[in-house]
């Protein structure tokens, strides 16, 4: 499995953001109260600037856990559309401005892009993805999916149902070895046959999405189509989308999908697994990729 | 408790935006699989427009479920700035703009303000807050919201252990009513007794609080120094910044704060409880609020 390279260039740097701070809590139980120590989650900024033909500008600023931000910011800006191809990516690099203090260099991180212009993007931010020329509902946003060029993912490939129940306990015991805080979500990259390929982990479930396929962009892997991805919490209208562009077929969630997750995931092709723990999960779209042994009932 | 009331009046409208939808699910469970009947969580955009002044704008395009939708545009203007007074809303609409689908048209709320023109608000989205004058990082995060105007809640008022220990089996209790689809985040607001004053749920954790804050501001009851807000899931910097910004001094959540969180709650005087769940809780910051039986040991 792959590691957070830049998270530990970060740390090399003497980068002051880290993903754990160590604080004092009181803790209660029952009438009992005593004084520990405890690890927090970090979360801090991050500002992603665009760099082309001699001009920049921010793009967007995220609340983030510092780590893989070089990854988040690949991930962020191949979910948007903003690059397809790792070499439209000219550079990624904090921007050590003289004039930013030593708490702030490593929370803005500049992507140089091989465009001769910068893009024109209006108003870009998470939520950008609906404009009143299209309309606001959930067909609107799946229509504009597809006039952003995303088509439906190919047939295949077969997963047995029994590589999906062993991914919570590989995701949770691999999320182990980062996560003491109780307090970050996971993000997981399985191939078909259940082997982890990459894990990151963020206070946002989107971040740590982002981080995943990022790490895919900047590796040459995009498309993903022999792989699974498997988020901690619920699946969004936004998760299944970014998973859509990096072309993974299959997306599974420890807890529920929305309704406007299904609904993309039907339109195009993409298996979509929800309530994935305790040796159970629910099929919501793309059942014909799972291979069980028992017969399917119909109650 | 309060109703949800244009949930109530959306319904009566025969608008189309539902809070659940169902949808059939073939369910794994080791390798047995059955097709049966299950409800998910709405998943739809919401747009907010701006009037003033005979002008209007679009401020946000936010993914929300449908329901309380007055409330959440409320909440979100208080959060941001845009109001701090319910006198300064002068009308919440639904936009039944007729080239608006039925689809559509429960999906665009229009905020009539009292003010002689639009607010100036460059880029305005959840993630703004930060800007480059005032640097990227937590410390500057914190500076802003004092450049906004927020100050510390004053002192008080005293809360026993106990009340909290009650607050998450009040809201799933209260929860279980609406939630049948295990997809929807919970906030509820508290008064320092423990009795549960309104709740409201969302695909969206922030959203939900937008919500329940939201109805407080239309009630007329902020700001809240004598109440409890209590969030299923994480809470991050912006679930403490809406309850700083609405004058709720105690914040709780299921699950654990993030590194910023508890620096804002530090510094503004705020009471933060994390993994308030099975009888105990850690207390971040302002534990000066809480009344316990017991004695305080060191370990």
């Amino acid at each position: 499995m792959s590691e957070p390279r830049d998270e530990l260039r970060n740390r090399a740097a003497g980068g002051r953001a880290t993903s754990r701070k160590r604080t004092r809590v009181l803790s209660f139980e029952e009438d009992a109260a005593r004084v520990r120590s405890d690890q927090l989650a970090t979360e801090e900024p991050l500002e992603i600037r665009l760099f082309a033909g001699g001009r920049s500008k921010t793009l967007a600023v995220t609340m983030r856990t510092p780590g893989a931000d070089f990854e988040l910011v690949a991930g962020y800006l191949h979910g948007e559309g903003v690059v397809t191809d790792r070499r439209h990516l000219t550079r990624l690099r904090y921007c050590t401005d003289p004039e930013l203090d030593a708490a702030q260099q490593y929370n803005v991180v500049s992507a140089e892009l091989a465009a001769p212009a910068l893009p024109d993007l209006p108003g870009l931010d998470r939520h950008s993805f609906t404009s009143s020329a299209c309309g606001v509902c959930g067909r609107a946003s799946i229509e504009s999916l597809e006039a952003s060029g995303c088509r439906a993912v190919p047939p295949g490939p077969e997963v047995p149902a029994e590589v999906l129940l062993r991914l919570p306990a590989t995701l949770r015991a691999s999320q182990g070895i980062f996560d003491s805080t109780g307090g970050l979500h996971a993000a997981g990259l399985f191939t078909t046959q259940g082997e982890l390929v990459c894990l990151r982990e963020d206070v946002g479930r989107h971040n740590a999405v982002d981080k995943v396929l990022g790490w895919a962009l900047l590796e040459g892997r995009l498309p993903l189509p022999d792989h699974i991805l498997m988020v901690s919490g619920r699946s969004s209208y936004e998760i299944v989308q970014k998973a859509l562009v990096a072309g993974v077929p299959v997306i599974c969630s420890v807890s529920a999908p929305s309704s406007l997750a299904v609904d993309v995931a039907r339109r195009f092709g993409l298996t979509l697994v929800g309530f994935l723990r305790d040796r159970r999960f629910n099929v919501y779209a793309g059942a014909d990729r799972l291979r069980a042994r028992a017969s399917v009932g119909d109650s």
